[in-house]
């Protein structure tokens, strides 16, 4: 017997190209949860105004940018439901109606709220929308009656307000709504070429539309063991960039050469470089070629989401009728 | 020439059964707007959930009730656009996209915000549904591009507030919202038959829907000048609710005959309240008369705001394409 497939769902921030650390963080992820659960994946381009309300100029760009990573990587339409948050304005309407019953201390004692404005203090953060953004991402996740939310330790808050919500609106009104299970993801941190946390602001990231020239000349430039600075050095692995690259895309046995080699200067960086290079290269090239299929034919971009967000719209409808009733408005 | 008459909006918190005071206070004033404005009049469901989210279960009904009055009273759909503000999903949107450039000290400074959260304090109002109303109202209004509102004073900075989000929008954006003006009305202070403020709560009310029987029993019983007891007692109109009645309802001939024979004993408190009942009486029979014909055909009232909210969301629909097209979304 064939059991219903739990809903997931998952959203991403438009913030243009997606770098390999995005791609092991969430995207590998997301390929297995497709198969799965019953997955909804969507653009969260309203939540991106939460924080980048004074510069919108580029989010199209980004959002098509990010549609292109996502397929090329593998998120497959037939698979999930791909849909961009905007076009399913039912999202809003439930937006609007569990703000009437969140208490604003429940927002105001969230950890990362406090956190990101002061991370982000060029900005001015102090906004409504700003405040109630983990009431938007409720009404995201309870639209859709999701029963499994994959979720950094850092976002457990966040659930836990969408689950007290939910708790809330049950007991007000009718049970409507289940209580989201997190599913905690852990997310391999990917350096970036310089060593820091690979992230787009740091210009360290090896994104999934570089070319393979673009990816083999960051590679070959990064830094490495900065104590190894001639060929008859002998380097640290452990403090290496570049070692850290080895542990995730390489064979075991080239993992252990290489920790052995570059202890005793046996291997040099640029030898030691270009085996991680072509692993990587390996990895990247099927998402290359299917990139270049999807780039061709933009319109076919938009004819997937197009499908996805009406056929999520269908199901936040049913819900939000159901919301609405239980409400009696 | 013909000019283009200005759009005005205007909404009411939907609390079931209209008084004497909402004729005086407000619907007199649509009805005349109608003919000056182009006006939309709508029931404003979801901020009645603002302050009442905690018990919904009547909503519908006064939602139906309030309708019947404003039809009654003389509210034409022939002449303005009636529809209740949650069949247009548009104001959740625009209130989801404000919400991301509205300042929470802009809210937190609004001198009703605290005002009403003291005068209500029975309730928990400490939610962000509540903290935000005024961003709601501002999409209400923004989302018809609406030129006129009418205010009372103690509303002044909730408008002010809408045009500054107005301005804010078009200054990061592009020029897309009026900058609505404040109409200024009078409210005439009509007292319950209890000498008090005419109020619902305070269960000293005359209503709309009341039959002629309830209106004369209402003013029979009503309180006078308390200092007169007996007949030949001498009277103080200045201190009598039902002079101020007279004020209101009767021709200036009568009250200035009650003015005088009250302070002389030379008329009594039964015939001067029946002097007035048939005035209020002869001013309510119209009323009366249509509501009769409205509450026989409920599917009739439903017909006019089915119709009302679709032509409301044609224009709500095309302005708030131009916002998202404003902000690139």
């Amino acid at each position: 017997m064939k059991q219903r497939k739990r809903r997931m769902l998952s959203g991403m921030q438009p913030s243009g190209r997606m770098h390999l650390g995005n791609l092991l963080g969430a995207l590998d992820n997301w390929i297995k949860y497709q198969q799965e659960y019953d997955a909804y994946f969507f653009v969260a381009d309203w939540h991106a105004l939460s924080t980048n309300y004074a510069d919108t100029s580029r989010i199209r760009e980004y959002i098509h940018e990010m549609l292109l990573d996502w397929l090329s990587a593998g998120v497959d339409p037939e698979k999930c439901t791909l849909f961009i948050q905007s076009r399913v304005p039912e999202h809003a309407v439930l937006h609007l109606l569990l703000s009437m019953i969140t208490p604003v201390p429940w927002l105001e004692r969230n950890p990362t709220y406090k956190e990101k404005m002061e991370e982000l203090r060029e900005r001015d953060l102090t906004t409504y929308g700003f405040l109630g953004y983990p009431v938007l991402q409720s009404a995201d996740i309870l639209i859709y009656k999701a029963e499994v939310v994959p979720v950094g330790v850092d976002q457990l808050p966040h659930l836990e307000l969408t689950r007290e919500l939910a708790r809330r609106f049950n007991n007000l009104y009718t049970a409507v709504f289940p209580e989201p299970q997190p599913l905690l993801t852990e997310v391999p941190k990917l350096l970036g070429t310089d060593g820091k946390k690979m992230s787009k602001s740091y210009n360290n990231a090896i994104y999934l539309s570089d070319s393979e020239k673009d990816v083999r000349e960051k590679l070959r430039t990064m830094v490495t063991d900065p104590a190894r600075v001639r060929r008859t050095d002998r380097g640290n692995p452990d403090i290496c960039p570049v070692f850290s690259y080895h542990k995730i895309f390489s064979e075991i046995g080239v993992i252990d050469r290489v920790n052995t080699e570059c202890r005793t200067a046996a291997i040099g960086c640029i030898d030691c470089k270009k085996l991680v290079a072509d692993r990587m290269v390996g990895r990247l090239e099927p998402i290359w070629e299917t990139r270049a299929e999807w780039v061709k034919h933009p319109k076919k971009v938009e004819a997937v989401v197009a499908e996805g967000s009406e056929m999520a719209g269908k199901v936040a409808r049913t819900t939000l009728a159901e919301a609405k009733e239980a409400m009696k408005i």
